[in-house]
């Protein structure tokens, strides 16, 4: 949830005690410009900004439209002094959100490219300050968004299953973990797949493995049982990992390394 | 300033009402290692997190150092439970502030590699609630901060010379702004900027140009006027703005679009 | 994840602006003391309380411990005013807490009465600005959290089921849900659970239905599917639910009408 | 004061980063209705979390009323999806605060049963976070909210009283206590109740007498001094110690453990 | 009470994103200095400051002291950094405060030469923040902290009782009140005073009146009936109004007016 | 920028948890008075306390405007009760900040009256939490707003010149700041002004000199370098130093000694 209260900081954070350049009187219209195609996110953040300075703004596309070159994604109306100081923030927030959905975007085809079925996710690798605000722009690029917090999802880890046993350390978190949370076990050898499964998990994760042995790791399952790759997985290497049968491919890069979409604002 | 509330909004986000994976007794220590070369920012913020926690932290290097992959950059001791939910939102903020400080440094290089005193600026295009960090982010890398928000360097548009005339605009932005406050006018044409510097701007911007028309603009102006190049410069464009004897090139790009640096955190 | 920002509003809200009755010099220990026999919790937030202040608090019970009239569970040593400014909040926040577990040992003893494996959960009926510590409380009471918020599992409501059949309704939020989410769907008639579980529901809840037509919903699915009954269900009742083999039975009343459990605490 | 970052707080806690059940389109209207018969209050909370998120609510009841199972307290109009976003908070603080307002009316009711002039009050064992609120649902059930914080009222305590004798100890704190600010004095013996009054102490309580015991300790006082009854006072007993002639008869289980009041919300 | 919350942002907002002038390594002592005669308030305040940026703090007088030029009233010990950006803002909240106290002093000692028993009170009118800063350090300058906020005591003022009638105005704001809470009602004519007394107000204030209207109210009224003169009143005046035997006289300047007391900060 | 969650601890500071007085039905309209002439500053912040309440508030005057006694400044309508819960905080702003304009004014035009050119600049040294109002303040009254937090300007202070030599100390401080930044040195005597406008120094400030030491002082120093003098300088000394030809005079009492504006709020 994006609160008033983050809204604020990220304007104040910005404007300062007394500025001088935009204190011009008057009212503007103005539109949000993306100025490179790919695909929109943010845009409702972009509007919060612009009406917590009492502008009125208006989304022209929704979250996961594709976006063209010279395409506009909001409008405001209002008070020329709050459009000015509002508009560097609006667009630093649409440009970084539009930025995880196309890359995310771009993922996601890639790795349809060669399945129809596999799901591309984002990890818990986001931006100190925005986890919500990316990985709603990482569904809005078609990707899945994973687990949205340390509460969401019981994750066992390598470390754990060294010290008591992989099964040990499965049916510990699952004794814990609410009926409502899933149970993920991470897995170093593909062997140790059906131990993890038989144990409690509900998800495997095959961890910075080759494709080969990933394939491995998911052929060994029963269905029901579902799995993940993940591991300095790229846009050039996601569609290898596409073909192993895996259900999930999770990329950390498409929230902590993305590139901002390019976006103006033009007064008008 | 990097407030305590912020530190708490990030551990927050991240952990959720009941975190079940990390519920382990006992203490622990970790290390937080770079997995690639690059440099070192964010350090001071990772060892925030985990205090914020009650565990030790201790850097173990500076910010602006190098870095190379497997180095660490801090280390920790303390609770296990609060270690470990304190590392994911460490190893982010981390990579994401020496990636700034990477891809800042990298641009500087490139700079100075045909300019021994031009300086590589960022601007005011940061990551929404991450200003201070990004900002001191670039310093590290060895760039220059720039406008660190609206109300500290006071800036003549274009759409205002338009209005009233170039003269009159930068006429009235001195007027209104405080002695201790630079006044920069942007220009679109390099005649511009000797009415400029004459009407009183103590810096020039010569926005989306050339690099040929930027030498131009920075030829005609007397000693003792600061000059600064923006609009689409990269860091293979960079040496070629750098050769224009323009003071300062800014580019965006240093904090909306670099990939984050890998860090991964290790509990011993 | 309960922040400093929370435990200071509690301090605030009970302080005002100048207290005349605490303001007394030196030092004092102090003991928190159960006046009534229960199941501590929140022993950890009065401790964060006092600490807050500046007052060294050790904890003596762990969460869920059963506590005895009398019995410590918290001991206290700094100065004597702000020892006493940190007493009520402490008292308070242990007592809801506590009181909370307490009802939920006594639900889950009844329902275990009569099934080993029926686990008694909560519900998102909880106190505002308390989620966390009554979803913690709960969990030392032996309860199951449940659903921690909105997002942390999807649910299929019976209006969804009626606008658009209950099959597509499932469908639906499963596709947009992420692989890490669970999808329970609320049934109205114990026929609609096989039609549920088949459309790719996880978790299927009989809401507000007697314990007969729970019994005949849970033995129509087939194995895998969870099973949930909840609306209106007391501790008087919770047994004859519990003989259903509903695989959860959840009661709001753990959280929202819990009678607080009697603390003190005594300045020695 | 309920503050606009309270009620943020509230919703965030139950929203997460991604409600994938809610995300409908279009407007709805709906009606948060009571399921059993008792007094509302917390209704000008739960239209503010309506508000927060722009959903227009309109109360059809006034705190202190007397509601009825099946009877519509407020009427909403507005997005839907925001609309189910902020039902279950609106159930939760309306239950939470209409369930003190009962307990409330129930306890005055029985005390006024037998005499016509006693006060029944409130404590400061108040749920965290929810002094105000609670207050003023006391306030709703007809009850007094005696104390609302440590500086609102001056309190002698028997410990002072140990220490330097009571005489000296009610005027060390009328001393430093504000002419806008009474002084109670907390007596262990009837007869120690004239000594405090002559002491200058505004209002003498009686802590864990038997009603017979302050019966004795409010005779003994010259009129004009107010008297207050306290400790472990149910609605059982407080008939008893109304009789004993005593001004004010306070219970902390108004505010700790009153349970909700059960509503619903029904979208239309 | 001053929260954690409240010292971070008057540090935030002095500092900004980016601090060159203090960025210098090592440890330093500090002493802060009075540089004039006053009484010392706000030092707690101070303290406050430089240990939320990890300085220790020790104070050298206690509130109420009297302090005189050249006389250190705290001392630091830690970061170079960190002291040197403490330091303003410590120096600014002691001075602030210290001016409220020393003023309050001045006025208190003008009144008691003409008066023993008469009492000095501030107002609500203070500085917006500083309410709990600005009463304590009334209360250190000798002064009455009077009505702390509005739900402190309530008050009849003169619209009400225009309206409805003087009697009836206090009986239903009495009735309202709690038992917890004193009624203070605003007369315009000396003559009023009784009839105010009579219906139930616990004080009474002559508002804007001369010293001998004052007088001829307060000698109209029984005793045990508190009275109150304010209304521009000075430090030259507040002798008159203390010769009419009223029991407390408010002045707002104490707060909204007394200049601050000169205090510089040494690194050694 | 002042922010809804400062406007909201205004409010909440001033109100408490339950606030009898102005408990009234019904709509009010109101007036925002000035009880003398000044100069009007901080009606925006009046304003937004009016609106956070729901009271629609209109100002009638602008930042700047000489009012006289018995001028409206803004008009309110709305909610009576909301806006006799406004009215003492938005009382209370306004005052302290036309009292801050209102002295800036006297200032200026004592120091215009001997110079045309000189600028009259507030300092640092103003009221925790009010920084940007105080600032906006001075601007009203025609004042220069100075550096406006440590990040907007670097300063050398005399003890870095000590230790390292001021040559030095200017060049180290110019390198680390951005070209967006200014450097000010401050200097003991009249004769290192030169030598710190040759290290690079933007601006040379005279701390604590004789109006004969500045005259020297700005004399010795070519065109283009500001000069500033400083140091318990008022509003009667002000002329003797606008005679020196030096740019700025800055002084600390325009914001921490300022007298508060008398205004009054009326309803109709």
């Amino acid at each position: 949830m994006l609160t008033d209260a983050t809204v604020e900081s990220w304007l104040r954070e910005d404007l300062g005690h007394h500025d001088v350049t935009n204190d011009v009187p008057g009212d503007a219209d103005g539109r949000l410009l993306a100025r490179e195609a790919g695909v929109a996110a943010g845009i409702d953040a972009a509007v919060r900004v612009f009406e917590h300075l009492g502008v009125d703004a208006t989304p022209t596309v929704e979250a996961g439209d594709r976006v063209e070159a010279g395409e506009p994604v909001l409008r405001t109306a209002g008070s020329a002094r709050s459009t000015l100081r509002a508009e560097r923030v609006a667009v630093n927030v649409a440009g970084h959100a539009s930025g995880v959905a196309t890359a995310t975007r771009t993922a996601v085809e890639a790795a349809r490219s060669v399945s129809e079925t596999v799901d591309v996710a984002a990890t818990r690798k986001t931006t100190p300050g925005l986890r919500g605000i990316e990985k709603r722009a990482v569904a809005a690029g078609g990707g899945d968004t994973h687990r949205l917090d340390l509460s969401h999802m019981a994750m066992v880890k390598e470390n754990h299953a060294a010290d008591v046993g992989l099964e040990t350390a499965v049916e510990r978190v699952r004794e814990r973990a609410s009926f409502a949370t899933n149970v993920e076990a991470e897995v170093e050898r593909p062997e140790d797949a059906v131990r993890a499964a038989e144990a409690g998990a509900d998800i495997v994760l095959f961890d910075n493995m080759t494709p080969e042995a990933v394939r491995r790791g998911v052929e060994s399952l029963p269905a029901g049982v579902l799995t993940e790759a993940s591991g300095g997985i790229t846009v050039e290497t996601v569609p290898e990992y596409a073909r192993t049968d895996v259900d999930v491919i999770s990329m950390g890069s498409l929230t902590h390394s993305a590139p901002s979409l390019d976006y103006s604002f033009r007064v008008e």
